[in-house]
């Protein structure tokens, strides 16, 4: 089979690192062990650079919402260029921590961000360049953030308010009603079931590549 | 007069810092002393930041030319939006060392990126906000590069070749013969001519805008 990029995408406290095992569980049944993972922002030494900034800001300046736009645009061409494509080119399947689909529930609906400034952005830096499959855990942000402050403390961007986490998620599961290559999973059921469900979806979508 | 934006722009060497001199001079004649200094990119915390990371880039790490052009915006968007447009709002006068006109040139001249993409990211991130008044000075690459070696070591972008520079004078020559807010003056002349060419230029132009 022809190697695939599958993204991870929910918001904080949804279980993605949970979900990165059970996704590389399912992998490795099907015999795939060349698996290169990814986090956005991130996962390049500049794109860490830039996740500082977005995360974290600087001490007393105010961040456009357009700057942490561009910034996390800027860290995404560059994994997109340096390790996305060049792994997929050599055979590795990526497993990526957040992608594109963030910018668009986040900076789009969380911040309400123009429309027509995101698919630009969008199209503009990464031309057709898209995740072969989705995972899109999908939790209220009353219990994700609950249990990402289970975790410790928040980042510049965890600390928003429950409005903005609602605008997100609302968008989260807009993104997906649209898109066959977006799949939610109930990410408030219990741990096992939620895994078991993600592990069946992944399955299945795998069997339909085969065919 | 209402205040306004005025940008000097140019190659390296081309003698941007004492052009800046020069217009502090022709503003102090006509009685504006409240003058609000810029350089792009840079200028606010997080802008000086990406500064570091575009001209030093990250050892071993090829920067995208996308990822370039998206940190100049989010540098540039902080700068507009935090030091700029209040500057301009409080009534103060604003000279800018490098704009936008900078990364049409570089990065869609030099560069060769997109003329679509560079029009969509301008238009996307700053909306119709332009300088009043652009200051060009014209060098050609060996003469602005034989000033900027005689001045000490070469960041990233100063290093590349002839041939960039010479499609970044290009792109500047062309866009400036486009739009008349953008004033061309003869930079290869004896400094004193320099000087007194765009003294006559930028007195010209309030003159013509104080009727």
């Amino acid at each position: 089979m022809k190697s695939k990029f599958i993204v991870i995408e929910g918001l904080e406290g949804a279980g993605k690192t949970t979900a990165r095992e059970a996704v590389v569980a399912v992998l490795h049944e099907q015999g795939i062990e060349d698996v290169v993972f990814t986090r956005e922002p991130g996962g390049t030494p500049l794109a860490e650079q830039l996740r500082v900034l977005v995360k974290q800001g600087i001490d007393g300046e105010q961040v456009s919402d357009k700057a942490e736009l561009l910034m996390l645009y800027a860290a995404r061409v560059q994994l997109v260029e340096n390790v996305i494509k060049p792994a997929l080119a050599r055979g590795a399947w990526v497993v990526g921590d957040r992608h594109d689909l963030s910018s668009q529930a986040y900076q789009g609906g969380g911040r309400g961000l123009d429309a027509q400034l995101m698919t630009t952005l969008r199209d503009a830096v990464l031309g057709d360049f898209r995740p072969d499959l989705t995972l899109y855990l999908d939790v209220t942000p009353e219990i994700g953030l609950q249990r990402a402050r289970a975790r410790g403390e928040l980042d510049r961007i965890e600390q928003e308010s429950l409005n903005f986490f609602t605008r997100t998620r609302e968008r989260y599961q807009a993104l997906a009603a649209a898109d066959p290559t977006i799949k939610t999973i109930d990410a408030m059921q219990p741990i096992e079931n939620v895994t078991a469900s993600l592990k069946d979806v992944l399955r299945q979508w795998l069997a339909g590549q085969a065919a």
